[in-house]
């Protein structure tokens, strides 16, 4: 994880070509992400202009690869592991990923996140059946030689879960990497079919109502899914990113719903029961129900909200002398599309509009950037999201009062609060490290 | 790679819901990509309902992983490698990516081609620099540390050798799977610094019309760039697919030219030097460079122009019996958005439209799918794209006419032709095998 690091801030484009600041510091933008004049500065002048080769230009380069993978200089990039339960259930717990090393809205299918109860099966697709009863007039059982051969669809969408950032509501702001806090989300290019077909070709009974979804680990993890989203974009997928599905992310199948909270996206998808009323699984009845401050339940909150979050900078990533630099990030909304991003510096009091990089997809990652030419005086910063349903990401103080901390019910987890998506402050301090606030 | 099967295609849904066939089996579509109608019948009824469980659902699934890889059942889905020169340069050809187990439009990094001509340099990014010089007012040497921060921006392109494709003009035609005919291709999400941006630093000299670029590996591959290019939608690309570039694909720093040919977006790049005229590298001058039926040489002509292949079905994938199937396949243009794609099923008597997966991006990978009915008549499938600029793709005798074949100049390639973006046909046989074949 490299440090966004300048080069030569005394050098020409800082001084010569660097407009006057406005907003404070934030730079106004036209249609173009970027300006000439917002990254000057960061090369060397030379007058050497060496040719000479470094070692690897004097020798024949390694040979052709059936599958590539990252160079070993990029060991470092790998997703945040944690094992609440240590070597006693190595799959069960979150496997975050490293966003603050990523850049644009495509996840690597090897840096996705993970959230497991009992582990990663090792399912041989010949013999994998989904099985598709309950309420329904013509059972059926697919082969996965069978949904292969479907119509299928492909969408670019986020997969957070619900759990993700509930870290920003313990007592303290955790000192950890933007992916700690935030990873436990990735956003990928799903094809499958549309679960409608499915359904229309089995038949749904009049009294079909909610769906129960159950997957192939030894937990069974299993939730019930509301038929009106199950007709409306779900989709049974069974590519990401152009390949067939990774093990870590449900291979052969797993149940996509856009938007929607990640476990209920139940991977290794064995079953989908028609039933009448939701099923109370375990998993929904204890442990995606957040306790309310009344003592309520929250249940059946499916929605992951509108949300948005810096990446670059975040702890870790040190600034290194005032000077030009690009605030970039994610926002994403379980509703649509992502409408319009504005970044403080001042931690709230003023605002200034972020560029968004195109084209804007529904249900997926944004990504927003803003040139911000830092004084080098301390700094919060922090990044708010609209919809173009017309929601807006509320701060923390805000969930805070409507939702509690949920502390009061404590498991292995620590947070067991669901559905964080409050804004995120970054403080930058006159040396340039970077610290997780609230602000 | 497995076959598109059928299941029991007895079953109701063919006999009952199937609507009349059109256009020589294709089924007419509205906004929606699939119908239920389509595809009906390949599930298999079911009334045991059995919920007996696999061996994987009786234990512990495997733990955490930094960074996750496909299923072992996927092992058969690798790149189809050429090595011309065997081990004496085992890097030194073309890896071509198999299109016709892959889905949707982007292609997982490990599955991207890769066309290089001595091998993969194993590069230290500290020690990596990238030299900016030539007629320039002030020669700039940039680290890596400072590219990565300078301002970036992301595209969705598809990058394509300029010989991908050409052995479509062999005098018979090549019976190999569709990632061997076409695969010399892949598309990605590319994040980078607009080449703009660095040459606006280092401020041009009016004589300054080309670039040459070249790489740091040990062929230092160059090519030539016009200067009008590298001032509109050229990136310094420095993130593939969200992480950091691979080396296979030019880590830590190569350029992007969209919709123009592969090799002129030289990988592993170490300086860009600003010049009055082509330098007439090896590469442009010889390797790049067809010569056409008259005798001369048809040099600097960089676009890959409007394409479309059928990816499903296509040899090897064979067919199982009449009945509902999805043709699927792949459509780009250098020259901006694909606007419509067509389908025959006769060789080119009569046509139906497909549908267009959104988003429609321009020069990269656009999806289109179609249901088509197979009475189990032997067939002529075939695609042909257009492009929002107004251009369609050319049949293959049109190429022929007008380029040759450019078998009187043979390397040890085989096939030197360049651009081949012909229409390709596939017969399928009344047992359900495809074949390529010229029609």
């Amino acid at each position: 994880m490299d440090p966004k690091t300048r080069g030569d801030a005394s050098s020409r484009g800082t001084s010569e070509t660097a407009p006057k600041k406005s907003r404070r510091g934030f730079l106004k933008q036209g249609a173009a992400l970027v300006t000439g004049a917002a990254s000057a500065g960061l090369a060397q002048k030379t007058s050497a202009q060496s040719l000479a080769g470094q070692p690897w230009e004097r020798v024949y380069g390694a040979g052709f690869t059936g599958y590539g993978q990252p160079s070993r200089f990029e060991q470092p990039v790998m997703r945040h592991i944690g094992r609440p339960y240590g070597d006693l259930a190595p799959g069960s717990g979150a496997t975050l990923a490293p966003i603050e090393s990523l850049e644009g809205i495509i996840t690597p299918s090897g840096l996705h996140n993970i959230r497991s109860h009992s582990g990663t099966p090792d399912i041989d697709p010949k013999e994998h059946q989904l099985l598709l009863h309950g309420l329904v007039q013509r059972p059926l059982k697919f082969s996965m030689e069978a949904l292969w051969s479907y119509p299928m669809t492909s969408r670019i969408h986020f997969l957070e879960c619900s759990g993700n950032s509930n870290r920003n509501l313990a007592p303290q702001p955790a000192q950890v990497p933007a992916g700690v806090l935030h990873g436990n989300i990735a956003c990928s290019e799903w094809t499958g079919v549309p679960l409608r077909v499915l359904l229309e070709e089995a038949g749904l009974m009049p009294q079909a109502k909610w769906i129960l979804a159950e997957g192939a680990d030894s937990a069974h993890m299993s939730r019930s899914i509301p038929i009106e989203k199950a007709l409306d974009d779900a989709l049974i997928a069974l590519y990401q990113n152009g390949e067939r599905l990774r093990p870590q992310q449900g291979y052969p199948v797993r149940l996509l719903l856009p938007g929607w909270e990640g476990n209920m996206n139940v991977k290794w998808l064995r079953r989908l029961k028609l039933v009448e009323a939701p099923a109370m699984s375990y998993y929904e009845a204890r442990t995606y129900a957040q306790i309310l401050p009344g003592g309520k339940a929250w249940q059946f909150y499916f929605l992951q909200e509108v949300k948005s979050f810096i990446t670059q900078p975040s702890p870790g990533l040190a600034l290194k002398g005032p000077g030009f630099y690009e605030i970039s990030g994610i926002a994403y909304s379980g509703n649509g599309r992502i409408s319009k991003v504005m970044l403080s510096a001042d931690g709230g009091a003023s605002w200034a509009q972020a560029a968004l990089q195109e084209p804007l997809l529904s249900k997926a990652f944004t990504r927003f950037r803003v040139p911000w030419n830092w004084n080098g005086a301390p700094a919060v910063l922090q990044s708010r999201a609209w919809d173009d349903q017309g929601n807006v990401q509320p701060t923390r103080a805000e969930i805070i009062a409507h939702r509690g901390v949920a502390a009061r019910v404590p498991n292995v987890l620590g947070f067991p609060s669901q559905h964080f998506n409050g804004i995120t402050s970054w403080a930058v301090d006159a040396k340039g490290e970077v610290r997780h606030v609230y602000a």
